[in-house]
């Protein structure tokens, strides 16, 4: 695709290409993501940050991104605007915010109200998050994260042996995530969930379509023992019919540090697109894992830092202008690598 | 009025020569507003926009408008602050807030409020509404698109035609316009309301006092035929007696493309003080304007933001300095203009 | 301390030589702090202002501060995020944030919250407030102004005369204060409150320790006549167990100008960690005091603003940079000193 200009709504709009291009530009943003060096090159640019659902995490990661790249930021959390309930469209809403910014991202509850308000808007627009359909800053952070891990390892996206765990009926991480997976080759999907959770028939047939081997379980020993990543995703209790199933699929699929070192692989890592919970027995993740140099999960969120710089970059068009605009980082920056 | 260093209160402060000059101001920042240059002048100061009232698009306007002159915002979106429900006066809210930024936009639930807190403010403050009250900055971007408006079309605000319709009596927006163009010469007004929604007496005398002709109606089609605006403002059901009589003026004062082309001169302009309702049975205008060329009501949002520069340029005496901080647009701006 | 790169949780990690090197550097900083100059140390850098209990005053001083240095602030204003209410842990929390910024000042509602975060943390943290913990940038502040005030009439800390009048238990403002104040030599502190609201023996026991001098009270007028600061606070009706008590007790302990004058030496400093209450009757301080050059109650915010300007320069060690990265103000400022 043309970044220039263009929204960034579903990954359905990329290519194999498009996601090398977004990777090669993160790539080359790292060094301003971890305070090695810093840019000024969208100094006067704004981004609207427009949340019309809270979400600190992801609103605050795209604001530091572009505040990374040298740009200012002007946002809202929630629906505060009084306007939208007194019943103005999202036409509208869009027409006029999206003159006050060289750019957006948004988050809305509503699936399609992104496209929706991007079809409206006079810059370009970035998905991030609407209802259960789309968040594809956050696919684009995970298999990056999948690219950069296994590269340490000597292995590569294709060819990937991936296990997700959880809930993957209703979790558009894991959707997304596969869908972009189909645009590379042989991998070997392994999907553990209840049977209540499992993926969408649609998705695994996308997966095969693609050539690659699915194996769907409900167990997560067996099912981790030979691949090179562990997604994990939550399990929410109110999506079974009974508080006893619910507890039951809980202690089935929680990893720990005791269940990874007898089942796992060395070097197998660890993802999940969190939060995870912490609440005693309702943990997929063991704090004892928190040690283990291979769960990613912070590195994960730092590289939606890099990645979302990355398709701001693309987006605005001044990749080739990054370097030109830099100087050094003159304050402390010591204990900031994850 | 000199402007460096004044609050903006209230329209009633603007003589003749005070709107030009904003709105001459206002012209020599579009450039800057559209993206097409930028600026640093203001790189260092900071805009505290104390919106304790949510109003999305006013306050982003207010902090984009800042930003787009190389300012810094710190802002607030609502009585979040426990010293207010504590007790505390608007007195000491000012001495402490004002010693925090270079200029405050402030935007507060009730009349008198904002000049109350500029009056113990150490730093300029822009009223940003105040229940009721005034918003003044509304008033001069209603002005100023009028102005640009008329002037692609061989007019100007002296012997303007302007037809108002709607909610007269409860409207702020069209008092406060009404009482700039107390200011200018030979204007003809149609005022076009239900009876008990009309404009306010006082403002009819001052309109025939600065020697505008003003009719009355409650009847939309003949109000429109010959007028350069019509204004078409927001009428709330909860103003009427009965239901039945509120869905009775709403269906004699919607505006929709075949009335418009059957009634109005040519390339009359649709302005709104938005939001406009998109619900079904309470538009005010309809979705079928979208298309037409005449309807300003999306530039009147972006002349906002030009007026809300101009406004931060005279009261904190940058004018003059503008170009010399000027520099190009160096990222993507293609599909900006409106 | 060494402060690059440190966490600032509590007064209790300072030493004498350390508040006076804070205090050494906000008198460097407070040309730039009141617009006499502006400087551009920190651009680019970024602070996380995590307010996950709402704090316009306290949020707004840290993120001007930060702005005066040049650097950009992304915050969030409550616990508007859902993964909070879903159970994630701090731990998980700080991990993640602490990716998107450089340093980060944070308020939570539970005390040691903010020493667990930052314990997790992978920048440094600035305690904004932990419930009725700490609130260290305060206590700094309130010595610091304390400091000034005293220098301008010949007087220091060292053998300082103070009088703190209010709720001694529970203000966690005046507990730090006292730890401060004991790491100076020969204060007279005189304490002042309902029986009910005394200050904790243990701090009086530090007090003492230290060699100060302490009498307790809880009469006004007589604690008053000898003292160079009155340091007062609010006394929360919620405290009593009556409403005739607290109405008692606040009819005692308001200072109004007639007190003052009948009671204070000339020149005796007011202090207050505001908010102070605007309602009748339940006024610590009258409004009749607010001509009173004595008043200090706007020149402590004034200076919260300088030593969180020195506490986020120390901590990411740009203090020697800050001149050479000065200019002039370019922009009206006129009317700002208070």
């Amino acid at each position: 695709m043309e970044f220039a200009g263009s929204h960034m709504l579903s990954v359905d709009q990329l290519e194999r290409g498009d996601v090398e291009r977004i990777f090669a530009v993160a790539d080359r943003l790292e060094p301003y993501a971890r305070r090695r060096r810093r840019t000024r090159v969208l100094e006067g640019a704004i981004l609207g940050a427009m949340f019309f659902e809270p979400s600190t995490r992801t609103r605050v990661s795209f604001g530091s991104a572009f505040n990374l790249l040298g740009g200012e930021v002007r946002e809202t959390t929630g629906f505060e605007q009084s306007a939208i309930a007194k019943g103005e469209s999202l036409y509208d809403t869009a027409r006029v915010l999206s003159g006050y910014s060289d750019v957006i991202a948004m988050r809305h509850p509503t699936a399609g109200a992104v496209a929706e308000f991007a079809a409206a808007s006079r810059v370009p627009v970035i998905n991030g998050g609407d209802g259960s359909n789309e968040h594809p800053s956050q696919a684009l952070l995970d298999l990056y994260t999948i690219g950069r891990e296994l590269a340490g390892r000597g292995r590569s996206i294709d060819r990937l042996r991936i296990a997700m765990v959880g809930d993957l009926r209703y979790g558009r991480t894991v959707h997304s995530l596969c869908k972009l997976l189909c645009l590379f080759d042989r991998v070997q999907v392994v999907l553990v969930s209840p049977s209540e959770l499992r993926m969408p028939e649609a998705i695994v047939e996308d997966l095969r379509a693609a050539g690659h081997e699915v194996v769907e379980s409900d167990a997560l020993e067996a099912s981790i023992a030979h691949v090179d990543i562990v997604y994990s995703t939550r399990i929410q209790e109110e999506r079974f019919q009974s508080q006893a199933e619910a507890d039951l699929y809980r202690g089935r699929f929680r990893l720990n540090q005791s269940i990874y070192t007898r089942h796992c692989e060395p070097n197998t890592v660890i993802m999940h697109p969190l939060p995870r919970d912490s609440r005693d027995n309702a943990r997929e993740l063991d704090d004892d894992l928190n040690d283990n140099p291979n769960l990613a999960i912070f590195r994960q969120t730092d590289n939606g830092l890099t990645v979302r710089m990355a398709l701001f970059a693309l987006i605005l068009d001044v990749v080739d202008q990054v370097e030109e605009h830099a100087t050094t980082v003159n304050w402390y920056v010591g204990g900031r690598t994850s």
